[in-house]
């Protein structure tokens, strides 16, 4: 037996619209990222992908863009799941902080590792500061488990229970699942799915909006390795795009 | 211990607004109803009736009504179920049709028996006519209990099990539950818990986005009889303009 995974990162927000290192902090949609949400319905609807059943982060751009594209879709009465575990991963002391200024203040290397590296996180971020989680009814359950910041290596340690847990049982079910989330959190499940290494993981950016299909046989690794855009072309370009974010 | 649910009826659909029989029918929003959607989620954050848990019927004005509220009262990202049990009451052969026409075709007394009677309801839809339900995906698993037709007290006993299964069981875990629904789902809902006798019950409309808290007792019985509307003077104006629909 066969099951499909659709992955989709979420449209861009009004602070990848400003350059802002974001991680956990709330921000909405742009404009333009509702407008990414409506293709990447129009890309499911097209494709005949029909999703049977969502998984969300507990962010608004993630479930705005699953809302949407689901709606477009016809797809927005499927059950739904929401878990921390799908979040952007934490951006520590960074969050809420301008990617350029960043970049010039610390220097490209340092720049590139709080980026890119697989096991450096950034600076904890101050408990009770502006842009800190701590207090946030969403997250009350989570205590001392409550990140101050993550590297991908975190992202991947707390995503994978929740593949196990949850996403894995709906494969299992025969449901076609769609997961709505986030840079760094799909690129943890894409380095699980397709086996890449800790290295190899820092090149791979996942770009937004665009369905990502796996085709996963009976022990859940793809057989289409890598996976099928819905729209290769346009994958292709924006790939490029976020590899050049911060410049 | 006592619990909190609170009611909220859908904002104006765009059959609403061309003043069409809808019933099961899936349209979308008005943008006057989107309007009053985030006004009922204004509402919410307001007075800090903060949902845990949203039921929605399978209905996209419905589930529209809550992802805009929602996000308007930063409850975005609270747990959500759906079940047909909650979808508006099934309209059968009206379904699609103009309501003054209909008042014009079948004269004041039909009309008001099919809109308001307990126990008669319209004629049948017929199968695969084009506002028929039967080859939707999101019912294929009800069979032959797909509704034709409806009266209110179909409505209400296809809602109680739904009610006792599983809203009640997160009231009784503590939770504040919003429902999000339709006119005729919400009456027969308000009929369970406020007692209201099936004569009665004709009377009573439910007044479209101002969200109507019920205190209840640890019988889930209300406390606050009829429920309190968090914008009483606009729900008493709106809930004489519903009486007066196909005028």
């Amino acid at each position: 037996m066969t099951s499909t995974l659709v992955l989709l990162r979420h449209g861009e927000s009004t602070w990848n619209a400003e350059n802002l290192f974001t991680g956990w902090v709330d921000v909405p949609l742009s404009p333009k990222g509702e407008g990414e949400a409506k293709r990447g319905g129009e890309l499911l609807r097209e494709a005949g992908v029909l999703p049977d059943v969502l998984h969300t982060s507990l962010l608004r751009r993630a479930i705005s863009t699953a809302n949407i594209a689901l709606d477009v879709a016809d797809r927005h009465w499927i059950p739904v799941r929401r878990d921390w575990r799908l979040n952007e991963r934490h951006y520590g002391a960074l969050q809420g902080k301008n990617k350029k200024q960043t970049l010039e203040t610390y220097g490209e290397e340092q720049f590139m590792l709080w980026r890119r590296s697989y096991d450096t996180p950034p600076p904890e971020i101050e408990l009770g500061s502006e842009y800190s989680q701590d207090g946030d009814p969403r997250y009350a359950g989570l205590g001392a488990e409550l990140p101050r910041t993550e590297c991908l290596k975190d992202v991947v340690a707390r995503l994978l229970p929740y593949w196990e847990s949850a996403i894995v049982p709906d494969l299992e079910a025969g449901r076609t699942v769609l997961v709505a989330a986030h840079g760094n959190s799909l690129r943890a499940l894409v380095k699980h799915l397709d086996g890449i290494s800790d290295e190899d993981i820092a090149g791979l950016n996942i770009p937004t909006g665009i369905p990502l299909r796996y085709d996963l046989d009976e022990d859940f690794k793809p057989t289409n390795p890598g996976g099928t855009y819905l729209d290769p072309e346009a994958a292709e370009k924006a790939a490029a795009a976020v590899a050049n974010q911060g410049r």
